[in-house]
């Protein structure tokens, strides 16, 4: 049986993004000047001391992302924006776009295309599914994405990254989830970020 | 120099109790019976496998902590209170015990002696370092006193565990805290706990 995943970059406050986020500082408010770069310096700065993480990350069939992960278009797709990371996402593979807002199908350089499902998590989850075959599907993010899945009990394993850095406040992982017990699987120690792996029971 | 040391058991949603305490649920709605079970599970459960974590925070030379940490008594001293941990409280030392009203000072069994500080943080850390003499001064919690500190820059080491449980809302460390730059100082893995340390600077 496969796997929903999910891999979240955390503030030591629990954020995975600050206030405040626009176009120019997708990250909002995070300490710095709204890249997240704090968040990520782990994956950026020091990716072989964090490859086995970074493959589990890359390993998904198929991704799943809120509309604000996407980008900061809000409303109709009244211009052109085919998300943050230019021509060629890490992703790989199919990725399935959460919004309110009918679109076709984007495809991108190196295998990935952004799908946009108009019909919720549960919509998104099954084509992801079909789509992933059989590898795991990932929840990509962001933090109210995850949330969202998380309250609906579909994800099976939460794999946070811990990064030293208080936001202050910002969009928070668990923030409206009901109590869960949680099975620490995995926790490992690396320079400025603490992997720590959950499984959440069904 | 001596430290000041924090050491605070969390939910993975970074929650140092749950909402709704009473003298029966110290700790409220913690996922169990308000006992802080699940939380302090790797201190009793498993003590061996944390001795160095738990030597640490057995050796301060003082502490200091929030009225609510010490009792579930809210205004004037008008019954007999004397801690939630019997005649002989673990902590061996000098407890500085921050509220608005006056009461003499309480000893225990062991070497501990309740102090009742009513001028606020920055005196009971004076206090609490004149009796620590050479020793560390450790924050005993609960979030909300743990958070002025931080708040006030008077924390040096804030050593976290975080445990594999949300809480789904409650008393939230980091809470009104301003954004901080932590430094990781040490992570460590054990069974159902993440220990971390981080470096606050000042």
């Amino acid at each position: 049986m496969t796997k929903v995943t999910c891999d979240l970059s955390i503030s030591a406050d629990g954020c995975a993004a600050g206030h405040g986020q626009t176009e120019e500082r997708p990250f909002g408010d995070d300490g710095g000047d709204g890249s997240g770069a704090a968040l990520h310096a782990w994956m950026f700065d020091t990716p072989e001391e964090n490859r086995a993480e970074l493959d589990l990350m890359a390993g998904a069939g198929a991704y799943i992302m809120g509309r604000n992960m996407f980008g900061p278009v809000r409303g109709g797709w009244d211009r052109e924006w085919n998300g943050w990371w230019g021509e060629d996402p890490p992703f790989h593979a199919p990725v399935f776009v959460l919004t309110h807002h009918p679109r076709d199908p984007q495809p991108m350089a190196g295998g990935t295309t952004f799908h946009f499902v108009t019909d919720g998590i549960g919509a998104a989850l099954a084509r992801a599914r079909e789509a992933a075959g059989d590898a795991d599907v990932a929840v990509a993010g962001g933090a109210a994405t995850v949330n969202q899945f998380l309250a609906a009990g579909l994800i099976d394993e939460l794999r946070l990254h811990i990064v030293p850095v208080v936001f202050g406040g910002g969009t928070r992982l668990f923030e409206g989830v009901p109590p869960l017990r949680l099975e620490q699987v995995g926790s490992r120690a690396a320079s400025g970020v603490t992997h720590v792996t959950y499984r959440v029971p069904r």
